[in-house]
């Protein structure tokens, strides 16, 4: 399918933040194939999206989600950690069948897509309804099976969870397209034995696989760690060697000075999930330090269960707007650093060069925002419009792959009323 | 004109937080006049809303605003309080002319009305040409007249600022049904001399009227009038009277303790601006101590030139999340409290009684809210879905004194072409 978006202003996320102004992008087969003014020649055959009135950009990329937890949305919140995850999450997530999943993760695809995210990271269990989500709705994702075991002693050959884990990165990494890849997820220091997170590296490096890891979210966690191992959940995995591997490190709310310089260390990305780490009383990660050292940072939702939205330009202005406020400083995370963790800094972390970027030969996942809107009037600074005033409704139209899958309020690939239904018989089961 | 709401899902925001499913609201000459099940006799004559799948709130009340900067959105962010002052918005406003506040607060007004808000409380200059759009739009206000002055040693009775908050008063207070009041604004302590104050204090008196104030909204603030009064900002307005009048402070960020026991003691209201106080880098202000103590605390979005929205939902958003992170606590300020922020506590603030509430007898300022998106989906707790979820863009009705401001995505009482053209016109002029 060959497309022409006419008349776009397009941010391109390139090195220089450039802004190209009446431009028209072509995109042919998945790939972005011109950027400028076009001749007919160029033109012909292709399907016009009319742009005039709307900004282009690279879709988001969420860094950090478990997106079946949609389905536990609004369900438990107001509480601590403790009762929040025990008394509520953990019973809630024993009754989860496939079917939950699957619709589950649907009506959170929804959101994301609707919203601008063009791609997401993310960690759960049922990860053969999660793909089958996924595959379905065209959307980009990096999916990882999380892994816990709490015991040590054993090689782990016939651990269930490994495996299945192992099985699915079998099957899926590199899977349509290459949209969907995998990754090993031991799900963090406190769930998993020391010899078990060996175990888990061991096989990512097997597979030549990336991580994907919750670090230090807690003071509970971080406070643990030091007491158990004499050391900080980021010295303790950096001395194990899952930093030698691709890493996403979740949260990093606690890290140390020392931490973030071993996270540039190894180029561990951070992903930064402001909502979840206020909602659930976490606390506020050091994230203008950790860039000033010159560590990938991204953003992520987390799951809707603690956030409780989907929705990517919220977080972006949240990243832009706390750290300013916690550390006394206007000048921390400015518009366009807050733009780019959630675009060129999201692509990095999972190592694909061509994506987050508009430019010739980059992947054709971008994103029209609507800007004829009395909250985004009038425009004096575009960059500043898209982290503090655009709104995720604003979304107009977005692509994946050079496919549509929303455009004008409308899912191309997902049945609304479909998910709509299922999700509340979903819900009449396992809640009412 | 008499509306029936049919068959909508209430949130009465009534003492005991009911919530009425499949409810009927009956609106008579701009007063709720029946809640319940009606029957046809009730009915007669009156035009249907169909609220199906909707949530019909009391409408949101901002508390805290400078409307007429809504032109100066995104124009300078990024940068500290000083030069964002003293370099743009101060240089700025002296270029505004009367054209410039009258479509810069109807394209605010136009945000506001489409995000929920039904009313909101406001301090600036111009105010003939400000409060010509908040009549004409058809949305409630408190307005006030923002004035300062510097030196001592005058009785004040040929100041222009006061004179016109007067004149201002005379003419509007009351205005409108009572849409429109009044109040007196002495800008803060740091602009303002004391024996100024006092004749703001004595010309309030005069008139009965309600005060609108900044307080301690910045370190340098607080610090300053230490040194210069050895008081802290709200020990030394408290010792001059000003708190003997029904007042809303806006931001209070480095209240003590002893100060929050000084704002309750006057019943004064503080008026929370989240989004601002991170985005200027001002900190965050003691909301939960100050609630804990039963002062009576609303929210604000503060000017768009410092949010960059109008958007409350995002306020209340951020209020519910942000003193939980921030205290390690994730029982402070719970999606109910958050909500009565926004409602029950502005109408106290307002004093006006048969407001923010939705039963028999109340002022028909109300919201519907439409449900049915992914995003909010599945709706565990309501409450938690209004604080956590809800999206401004959600609101698809906007009702104020039983005169429908905003439906289904269409202003009744603005022309947004209008709108448009004009602010366009004013920016090219001021700022090309």
């Amino acid at each position: 399918m060959k497309y022409l978006i006419d008349d776009a202003l397009v941010v391109t996320m390139d090195q220089n933040m450039e802004i190209l102004r009446s431009c028209d992008v072509l995109i042919d087969n998945g790939i972005i194939s011109a950027v400028g003014k076009l001749d007919a020649e160029q033109k012909q055959n292709a399907s016009v999206i009319n742009a005039s009135g709307k900004l282009l950009m690279p879709g988001l990329i969420n860094g950090h989600c478990h997106v079946p937890m949609t389905l536990m949305r609004n369900f438990a919140d107001d509480m601590d950690l403790q009762t929040w995850l025990f008394n509520y999450i953990f019973p809630a997530e024993e009754k989860l069948t496939s079917e939950d999943i699957y619709w589950g993760a649907l009506l959170g695809i929804m959101e994301m897509v609707a919203t601008g995210t063009t791609c997401f990271i993310d960690m759960y269990d049922h990860m053969n309804d999660l793909v089958r989500a996924a595959e379905e709705s065209g959307i980009r994702a990096q999916l990882s099976r999380g892994v816990t075991n709490f015991e040590d002693g054993s090689d782990f050959s016939e651990h269930k969870g490994l495996n299945e884990a192992i099985d699915f990165y079998r099957q899926w990494n590199g899977a349509a397209n290459g949209r969907i890849t995998g990754a090993f997820a031991p799900h963090a220091v406190y769930t998993c034995s020391t010899d078990f997170i060996k175990a888990v590296i061991k096989t990512a490096q097997k597979f030549d696989a990336p991580i994907h890891v919750h670090l230090d979210e807690t003071r509970v966690e971080h406070e643990d760690c030091l007491a158990k191992h004499r050391k900080t959940p980021t010295r303790y995995l950096y001395d194990l060697g899952l930093f030698d591997r691709r890493t996403v490190a979740a949260h990093c709310v606690w890290i140390t000075d020392e931490d973030i310089s071993l996270l540039k260390d190894k180029n561990v990305t951070i992903a930064h999930n402001p909502t979840s780490n206020l909602k659930l009383a976490s606390g506020v990660a050091p994230v203008p330090q950790a860039l000033s050292k010159g560590v990938n940072v991204i953003i992520g939702t987390d799951g809707a269960s603690s956030n409780n939205n989907l929705n990517m330009f919220e977080e972006i202005h949240l990243a832009s707007l706390i750290h300013k406020g916690v550390n006394h400083d206007p000048l921390l995370v400015n518009a366009e650093t807050a733009l780019r963790m959630a675009t060129t800094n999201g692509a990095a972390a999972l190592g694909i060069k061509n994506l987050g970027i508009i430019e010739e030969g980059a992947k054709a996942d971008l994103i029209l925002v609507d800007m004829d809107k009395p909250h985004i009037m009038p425009v004096h600074n575009i960059l500043s419009a898209l982290a503090y005033s655009v709104q995720g409704s604003d979304v107009y139209m977005t692509m994946v792959d050079g496919r549509i899958l929303f455009e004008n309020g409308e899912f191309k690939t997902i049945d609304k009323e479909k998910v709509r239904y299922n999700i509340q018989k979903c819900y009449d089961r396992l809640f009412r």
